[in-house]
C-alpha cells in the first residue's frame, strides 16, 4: 500500500492503479514519481510518497468498530511475549486491524486464528486482511468462540469482546503451558468478572493493567504535557497457564 | 530455559543439567518430573515447572544495567511497527535484554544489530544472548554507534543511551524510507535535545510520549489502583524518515 | 448572586433586579418564586433557583484570562495551610477569580493583597471582586510586583505570572517565618527557573507538583474513567521560609 | 506549637515547657533561642526553629488511623467552596486531623461538627484538637452519624467512613440549599453505592474524582517525575443539594 503524508502528518492512501490523489492541500500527481521520495501538489505543498507499513495500513483501514489502540496493543505484546512464530487466537475480529497487527509480529512462521460471529464484520475484515497482504498468516473463523476453540497448544489468546469471561475455560484448554490470555475491557466490572473466571479456569499470575499515554509538547516556548489527552480506553486483564 | 514458579509467582531458573532447585519454599527435586507440570517441594509447597519463554528469560537475566521496561518496550514496538522480519538497530546493548526481546519479535527472518562500547557489558550480553538461543538473530558490534552505523535500509533504530541526539544523522542514513527512530531518555531535557537533532537530521512526525502503567487491585473487598506505583521510567521520542 | 441550574447542571446568573431569565431550555419567570426552590421554564423544563456561592461566582465571572483551576487551587490551599485569617499576597490579579476564591477562605479576619500591572485587567477584576461581595477582604494594587511587595509578615505569596522567579526575593522578605510561596507555571522550564530563584532567595523545602484530576464515569453499564480528560494545566512550585 | 526542621526537612515538635530536643542530628538546646530563627545541634547541624502552622500540626499528630491526604483535602475544599465562616459536618473524626484542617479554614466565624462512634478515637482526637488550639471551632459528637445529624442549614458534609451511603439522606436534610456533600472512599464500589444513594436522596450534580499527585524532580542532571509515587488513596464523590 502506497501512501502520501502531508505537512501536518495526515496520511492519504494512494488507490491501486491511480496516479492522482486529492488531498486537503490540493491534487498530487504521481505520474513518473518514484515511491520513497517527496512530491508537490498543484498548490505547491510538499508531500512524502512512501510505501506504507503495517502501522499506516491499520490507521487507514475502513473501520467497522473501534479498535485496540497502540498503547494497549503494545502492552499486550510486551506482557504476553508474542513474537515471530507465535500461534495466537484472537476474538472478535472486528475490522481486522488487530489481526493484521498481530500477523505483522508473528509472520512468517506464526499464525493468527481470528474468530468473529457477525457476518458483516467478517466480510469487511476479510477484505482488510487481504489488502494487508498478510492473508497467509491469518486464519479467519466465522464462529462463536464461546462455543470452543479448535486450535491446541497456542501461545496466546487475545480477547476483545464484551464477555471475555465466557471464553476462559476454552482459552485454558487451547493454550500451551506457559501461554497467556489477555482480555481488553472498557469497564472495570468486566475485568472483575474476567479475573474470577480466569481463576476458576486454572489461570495464575492474574493481573489487570491500565496503560496511560501522555504526549509531551516540546516547543521553543517550553515543555509541557498536552492540554488534552485520552482519559481511558480499556483495562487489560492478563493470566497465564502454569 | 526451564523455570519453576512458586505460589507467589516468583520464578527460579533451573540450572542446566541439575535436577534439584533450592527455593524460598524448600527444595524441589525434578528427577523424573516432566516439564509442563506441577511439582511439590520437600515442604509440600506447590510449584509450576515450565519451559520459560522470552519474557521469563528477560526477567531472570543477570543484569548489568537497568533496562527498558515492558511498558516502554511495548510502546516502542507499537509505535514503530517492528514485526517479524524487521531489521532493527539497537544501542547500547547493555545486558542484552532488549536485544533478546527484539529478536523474539523479528525472528526468524529479521535481525537485530546491537552496538555497545563497553567491553564488560559486551561480554556479559554475549552470554545472555547465547543463553536465549537467539544468537542467530542478533549481530553484536563492539563499536561506538556515534561514529556511524554500518547497516543500510533498516526498519528501525532504537536508542537507549545518554546522548541519542549524537546518533540522529547516522540513524537517518541507516533507515529506509518510512522507517522509525525511537529514543529512550529518563530526563525531559534529553528529549528536547533529541527532538531538535531529529528535526535537523530530516526526521518528521516527531513526538515524545510517556507511558504510565497502573495496576488495578481486584479483591473481594473492592477494586482500586495499587497504593504504590512506578512514577516514571523514561520519555520515548519517536521520529520517522519520510 | 442568584443562579438557575438546569437539568444538565448548566448555570445561569439571574441579573440583579430582573425576574426573567432566557435559557437553553426556554424562559424562566422568577416573579413570586422564592430563592432555594425549583421552578419550571415556559417549556416545562425544571430549574433549581438558588443563592450561588463562591464556586458558582468564580465559574460565571466574565473572564479576561484563563485562570487557576480547582484542582490547582485546592493543592495550593492544602500545601500552604492558608486558612481563615490568613494574609495572602497574589499576583497577577487577572480576572480576580483567584482573589475571590482566596478571599472566601481567609474572610473575615484575613486579607488578600492582589497585584496587577495591566490597567484593563485591573478594572475588570475590580468589578468582579465587587460583584462577589468580598471587596472588604481584597486590597487591589495596580503595581508591578517585581518592583517590590509593600506588605510584611504575610502567610503566603501566590504567583500566577510568566516569570515568578523575578519575585522570589521580594516574596521572601514579605513572608513571615514558616510562610509559603506557591508559583503556578504551565511550562517545566519555568518551574526550574523558579526553583533556582527560590533556593537563591533562601527558601527551603522546595518542591514541584503536578495535579492530575480524573473523573470516573459511574453508569449502569459499568465504571470507567472518562474518555477525554484535561492533560495538563500547570506545575506548582512551592517553597517555605524557615 | 513550636517545631524544629532539620536539613532534610524532617520536623520535630518541641514539647511544651522543654528547651532541649533530641533529633536524628544530635541534641538541640533552645535555651535563650528566639522562635523564628536558626539554631545548631551539639553536632553542629543546622535547624530552623519556627512557630508551626496547621500543616505542621496535622503532620505531627499522633495518628490513630490513616487520614485524608493533602491532595484529597485540597480537592474537597476546592469542589465544595468551604471557606471562612462555613459550617461543616464531618464523620468520622478519626485522629482529628481533618477536623483541625477544616477548622483552620472556617475559623473564626465558622464551625466544624465532627461525629465519631469509637470512644477510643474520640478521646485521642479530643486531645489533638485541643493541642491545635482550635477547640472553639470544633464541636465533637460521640455519636453514630448514620442515626441522624443534629445540625441544620450547614454548608457541607464531609464523610470519611466505610459506608457513606448510609448517611446520604441525613446529609441532604442537614444541608442548606446549594450545599455540598463529599465522600472519601478507597474502593470504586463504595463510590458506586454512594452515587446511587446520593441520587435517591435528591442530590444533583453528582461526580466522582480521583486526584493524582506527581512530584517532579528538578536537578542539575535533568528534570523527571519521581521514580516512586503514591498510586492511589481514594475516590472522592461529590453531590449538591439544589
Amino acid at each position: 500500500m502506497k501512501i502520501l503524508i502531508d505537512e501536518k502528518n495526515r496520511k492519504y492512501v494512494v488507490p491501486e492503479g491511480k496516479d492522482e490523489v486529492h488531498t486537503h492541500y490540493g491534487v498530487v500527481s504521481l505520474k513518473d514519481v518514484p515511491v520513497n521520495s517527496r512530491v508537490k501538489s498543484h498548490l505547491g505543498r510538499e508531500f512524502a510518497y512512501i510505501e506504507g507499513n503495517t502501522l499506516d495500513l491499520c490507521e487507514k483501514l475502513p473501520r467497522t468498530v473501534s479498535t485496540v489502540l497502540r498503547k494497549d496493543f503494545g502492552a499486550i505484546i510486551a506482557n504476553t511475549g508474542i513474537g515471530g512464530g507465535s500461534r495466537v487466537i484472537e476474538a472478535g475480529t472486528g475490522s481486522g486491524a488487530v489481526s493484521i497487527a498481530l500477523a505483522n509480529i508473528v509472520k512468517p512462521a506464526g499464525k493468527v486464528y481470528t474468530y468473529e460471529i457477525r457476518e458483516d464484520f467478517f466480510g469487511k475484515a476479510k477484505q482488510n486482511i487481504e489488502l494487508s497482504g498478510f492473508g497467509n498468516f491469518v486464519e479467519m473463523r466465522l464462529k462463536d468462540i464461546r462455543e470452543g476453540i479448535e486450535e491446541k497448544e497456542v501461545d496466546a489468546v487475545i480477547l476483545d469482546m464484551p464477555d471475555p469471561w465466557s471464553t476462559a475455560k476454552h482459552a485454558y484448554e487451547a493454550l500451551k503451558w506457559g501461554g497467556f490470555i489477555a482480555a481488553y475491557s472498557p469497564y472495570i466490572e468486566q475485568s472483575r468478572k474476567t479475573t474470577e473466571a480466569l481463576k476458576e479456569a486454572g489461570f495464575r499470575g492474574i493481573k489487570t493493567l491500565e496503560m496511560i499515554e501522555r504526549e509531551m509538547e516540546i516547543k521553543d516556548v517550553g515543555i509541557r504535557p498536552r492540554t488534552r489527552m485520552l482519559g481511558h480506553t480499556a483495562y487489560l486483564t492478563f493470566g497465564r497457564k502454569y
